[in-house]
């Protein structure tokens, strides 16, 4: 933990203000305290190429016009230079030094007053005018189980008297997912088709899912790797994790249900994967760290492997996440999207960091630019389940929408977004943009 | 599938020699009938780049020298570029129609007579003065379940009055793994740590794998790949398959015991795969396809996708398979290695086909360079088992070695290797190489 360049730093100071006017309105995910990064390419048409840009207001900073204008110097401006490019790897293999000199000298650009600013104004586009990409080439994509609630909610369906298995207290779990399928928000969502059982089939048959599910998550991305072989220990798991985003790990219910004994989910995940294009860097996330998720008094205590101080007193996030749906029916009558879910990331029964270190406990290496998952982040209120197979126990209870349509689980012409934001007294409000998806049959 | 390509033609005939000597030995893996590719670069401690080169006998054909030389034209010049790269991931990409002129322009350079052999004597590079590299890069790793004997023997562990689940013979069971660590030949095997739950123990501690195991697969390389949304056609399902290789699918059965319900196996499997760093294309491999596996005659047939004439007459591979072990003791004592595993490819109850249909038919991608394996290879008979958790019972039953010295799971300094080969009447014997680690504590 580099904690003097990650704790709060007069980059968070809630007072300060942009000349980019659209980053000062109350309600903006991206004012100056925030500052994400992604890839975007002008949308007018033509084959541009990706380029990386910071979030600010309602414009982008262009990373590569900013390089060129000579906004940069130093350490920030050969960061600025790897973060620039059509992929973030690079930038995200440089580390929390090169990542924190970079929104050093964003944070001084941006903000009112600031001498280069008409030399900045030149280097903005409008995200009106933007297609976004996937910020990094995933090489290893990830997916835990990190909400115990979740874990609960979903074990009762098949386990009444005893939903959670005996391992889930001691050991984050988690699964490979399928990294060439990840994509940015926006991309459709194609209806699978796969080996359908329903119950009392005999026999199964190929067909379209009928249980299409989304599980609302955060994607953890991760930042400089370790060799294999060499785990990453707890108090320096933070120094790998780059930020955050939101992500839908989009389901087929029907098709998990069929094919995941005895070795996992499998087709039932790996036909997308849907992610917000705005990574929040941990920097930025600095207000809003708090403990480690509170414990039952009898649950074990973490393996000394799993926790450090760090972890217990600021390991956790919390982030506001809430998930929506509109249907196309809903849409043509101009009827607002119905939330479905809203939670904390805070209810996770395992930090991030917990879940870095977990994975290289045994030597597996992390590369710069994989993601992982940090599964269905449901967490202990009522509307807080995170995917229909909880709201809707199983698909026996139908959900009623605004314009008296009924759910169990998604209909083509659906749309299904996911917010993410963070609120704290003395901290201004920043959030994660949107994770939209509609499903097509 | 091009058949007229992948059908036996004149680059299989047996009477075929090579002006390389060594091609000709009776027992030697690369014959000019075989000519796989890989990546390689000189072991003389400098910081050389890997190069693409095809092997032949003891000696290694040079490609990045070889189109220097001027030694191909048309098609197979193109082709050449592309697999001299330090990876194939682009050689990969191009198909059948370029891969086929490869060959047959390979195959003509290096027969008896051939006119070109001085300029091609001077594009080879011994075998021993090499290291071999992994073939490409990575992008996705998926492991399967297609030996029903495997599947057999290890369900027989957990439940033996039903060891097959009920999906078993209706769907290829697969499950993605870690693409990150997945390293060629000769990489060391560092025992991992994990969290393990010895039966009887009241809580999981952090230690050691105790229970480190080997399982003998085979890899199957993706050519081009497919569009996500678009399924692969059984009929088309072997154009996207570049070729095969050997593939050790290292297992620590401690970590995996515990980890492993709900969501399958992560931990336990993703601190290294290894692969023979040849790679023998289809075309190589066309005198030693069989039909599809012989199923007992109350099976159920395979649903409509996974299945087409081509795949029942000819879908399977009759590659011979072997793991031995040797211990440190035995190296000492110069005591030749000994055989634990005998099995062929042929006793899959899923075709590498299928499985790659099967894979894309819910709209995943494929990529080239993507890695399937088949799962552990065990065949029908009593030595045909491919991983020391069937041979040995769970651990229940040890295995006595020539020199008195007994194993059930791998002991620190114990290299174990996969060979495999293929032989048919009417065509020149041909084989993978070898996959082999040594395990370090």
């Amino acid at each position: 933990m580099l904690a003097n360049e990650l704790a709060m730093n007069e980059s968070h100071d809630p007072s300060l203000k942009s000349w980019v006017q659209s980053a000062n309105l109350e309600q903006c995910d991206f004012p100056i305290q925030n500052l994400p990064f992604g890839v975007f390419r002008i949308a007018d048409g033509k084959s541009h190429d990706f380029c990386g840009g910071v979030a600010i207001g309602d414009q982008i900073l262009d990373l590569a016009a900013a390089c060129k204008s000579g906004l940069f110097s130093g350490v920030a401006a050969s960061a600025a230079q790897a973060a620039a490019l059509n992929q973030m790897n690079t930038f995200m293999a440089l580390g929390q030094p090169a990542w924190h000199a970079l929104r050093k000298a964003i944070s001084q650009i941006l903000r009112d007053g600031a001498p280069k600013r008409d030399k900045a104004r030149a280097c903005l586009v409008p995200m009106k005018r933007v297609e976004m990409g996937l910020p990094a080439r995933v090489g290893n994509y990830t997916d835990f189980y990190a909400s115990v609630y979740h874990a609960t909610n979903v074990g009762k369906l098949f386990r009444p008297d005893a939903p959670l298995l005996p391992n889930y207290k001691h050991i984050p779990i988690g699964y490979h997912g399928r990294a060439s399928s990840v994509r940015a928000s926006g991309q459709v969502v194609k209806r699978p088709s796969g080996q359908l059982m329903p119950p009392g089939a005999l026999a199964p048959t190929l067909g379209a899912s009928q249980r299409l599910d989304y599980e609302l998550e955060m994607g953890v991305w991760i930042g400089p790797g370790n060799v294999l072989g060499e785990p990453i220990r707890i108090h320096e798991a933070e120094d790998h994790i780059f930020g955050l985003c939101l992500l839908n790990d989009w389901s087929a219910r029907d098709i998990q249900g069929w094919e995941y004994q005895p070795l996992g989910p499998f087709l039932s995940k790996n036909f997308l994967t849907s992610i917000s294009p705005w990574i929040v860097t941990l920097e930025a996330l600095a207000p809003f760290r708090v403990p480690f998720a509170l414990r039952p008094e009898d649950d074990p205590a973490p393996l000394p492997y799993l926790i450090d101080e760090y972890q217990t007193t600021k390991g956790g996030f919390d982030i506001t996440l809430e998930g929506f749906i509109q249907t196309e029916k809903m849409r043509e009558q101009h009827v607002a999207p119905q939330q479905l879910s809203h939670t904390s990331l805070k209810h996770l029964y395992w930090t991030p960091a917990q879940l870095v270190t977990h994975h290289s406990v045994g030597g597996c290496n992390l590369e710069s630019g994989d993601l992982l998952g940090t599964g269905t982040t449901s967490g202990p209120e009522a509307d807080g389940m995170g995917c229909l197979l909880e709201i809707t126990d199983g698909g026996k209870k139908s959900i009623g929408l605004p314009n008296a349509e009924t759910r169990t689980f998604l209909q083509n012409g659906d749309s299904l977004s996911i917010k993410g934001y963070c609120e704290a007294e003395g901290a201004r409000r920043i959030g994660f943009g949107e994770c939209v998806g509609v499903v097509v049959g």
